[in-house]
């Protein structure tokens, strides 16, 4: 856990980064949500959902008007337990931050709450929702659909998007579970991080038109090949992460009232837009008594951590571990931006004429 | 679709495996309810879960007195939406069958419903109870633990089953979307089949206890080595695969009140026992007007059906799509039942002196 780059204090990264969002207009309250929820993913390690998005990303889109600084949230409900909303085309990680709470609050009281969302855009990392749950002693659930740039099994079309689906379910001791995947066999980021280091990639994460393995990431065509869903071949069980991936989109979108990824239409203008989201949550107590839960949890993570590891590999973690254990580290010593997120930012400060205070 | 063996009427077979069930003692209702599940698994070309097993595998354990014929199904409820249930030892299909219908019946009143069941066993084909929600208009889902035989990435030890999750989705005109999958790259039922046929495994589905690929399904040892999770390494995401193990388990063992899989303790007699299950079902006109979402399925499904193909691909399909087009067929010309699985039935209705009728 050498993190290499200039280490950023986790609270003044948000500070900034509430400043820069409201200077594009995002009121205060939402810069704030945002700028938590960014810097949250870094604080995790997970920096290619982190504030390296904030200039060319989400700044870019506000300034393209493509985003809707003062939505109206509009949730239909017709049951306690459950709700769709309409985000309005606002911020991703307002709109789920809001549903997420809503999700929440609904299973505070009935024992389970869900909300599919349609008319939302980017939201940033789904695990970050779905870990909103843990401080309530729940099970936390955050899905999204994607843009369509993965294959289905058999073909050489995209059918359907990455569609990350993410689990939180919290330990006693024990750091929390975290499964955060793509339903792919790697996100669209770590095609981005090979053209970008101008790196092949292995066979088995893309294929090109023909069906071919591609390795060189900057071959890639929109829409004619594609990532592979998680399995990779059919032999090797490409129709399980496919169908995760149809399950995401239904839960999302068609239970939304939005179109399948399949069936959308984007302009490269639009291409952020039009996300849909699912948020669930369950609560532990509602089940069995919180404390024997936290227990067995435990239990079952360092049985995890005691088994025999392969050469080379120093430990077994439950998912989420290996995260925990970045955060830790990030809050004490702050969180190592790159050289290139540095730059971005200051550059966004100048134009925004905010202070570069990290 | 040329099946092979003898075609025999499904209506039939649920009544010769409902007497021979009765014959073993079981109460007729508890004999229906588990011949048409083994049959429902049949019907859809799943014959590693229909009534293959009959005999070496649930008539078996029951002789082996290790299943309680007359359990007290006990349900522990602490909200009108969640609950959990203790299934005494009881056949699993009965236990699965009572349990997916408390979530129907609590969806039906608040939107969704959540069962965890502990003390159960071997339930067969995990999707057959999430498509009792079909019915209903319903999103059902079932999962179920199983012993530990897959390893976590980096590791060679078991450490968690193949935790199979099951997801249904009622469509309109098009057959329902239908996610069956193990969580592992291949069940274990596939190893089981080559080494029946003497055939060996291909790379990926297995490793040995020095962590190298089990290409001959023979050697495989009990505790060393063990199947790999969905993703198969972990450059082509396996701890996807193991993560999603892992949270079938808590869904089923820990929010039951069980121990996870990595801490259960068997002696060979008891391997079948110990089954834990989690049982699901969301009320989609809870979300949205039913039409709406039915005529986005069968719009997602075709536009599935309708793309390019790679050569030797007949047609994409939506998961659960191809085993519609076998039930359809079975329905019509019978199921097909392999000689092996003939004979174990015919020599079945001897010893417990019922005509085969077949």
């Amino acid at each position: 856990m050498t993190a290499e780059g200039t280490r950023v204090d986790a609270k003044k990264l948000v500070e900034f980064s509430t400043k820069a969002l409201q200077k594009l207009g995002v009121p205060e309250d939402d810069a704030q949500i945002t700028a938590r929820m960014l810097v949250a993913s870094d604080l995790r390690g997970v920096d290619s959902h982190g504030v390296a998005h904030l200039s060319m990303f989400y700044a870019r889109r506000i300034r393209l008007g493509i985003i809707n600084l003062n939505p109206k949230l509009k949730i239909f409900s017709r049951t306690p337990v459950t709700a769709t909303m309409d985000g309005d085309q606002g911020l991703g990680f307002v709109i789920g931050h809001h549903a997420m709470m809503e999700a929440i609050h609904r299973a505070e009281k009935t024992g389970a709450g869900f909300v599919a969302v349609r008319n939302s855009t980017h939201f940033g990392a789904a695990a970050g929702y779905a870990m909103m749950a843990l401080e309530h002693n729940m099970i936390g659930m955050a899905m999204t659909n994607t843009i369509a740039g993965v294959v289905a099994p058999g073909s050489t079309k995209p059918a359907v998007g990455t569609n990350p689906l993410t689990v939180a379910v919290p330990a006693g001791k024990k750091p929390p579970f975290v499964l955060d995947m793509a339903t792919s066999v790697v996100a669209a980021g770590k095609l981005e991080i090979a053209r970008r280091e101008g790196t092949s990639i292995p066979e088995g994460w893309a294929i090109d038109k023909e069906g071919e393995p591609l390795t060189d990431p900057t071959k890639r065509i929109h829409g004619e090949g594609g990532l592979l869903p998680l399995g990779g071949t059919p032999k090797l069980g490409s129709y399980k992460g496919f169908g995760l991936a149809v399950l995401v989109d239904i839960l999302c979108s068609l239970l939304s009232g939005s179109p399948a990824d399949i069936l959308r239409k984007f302009t490269p203008h639009t291409r952020g837009l039009a996300g849909n989201h699912f948020f669930g949550a369950l609560r532990i107590d509602s089940f069995l008594p919180l404390e024997n839960f936290k227990k067995s949890m435990d239990e079952m993570i360092e049985a995890f951590e005691a088994l025999p590891t392969l050469p080379g590999v120093n430990k077994i973690y439950a998912a989420g571990g290996y995260e925990a254990e970045i955060e830790k580290d990030n809050k004490v010593n702050g969180i190592a931006l790159n050289a290139k997120v540095i730059e971005d930012l200051q550059e966004l400060a100048k134009e925004l004429d905010i202070e570069y205070d990290l």
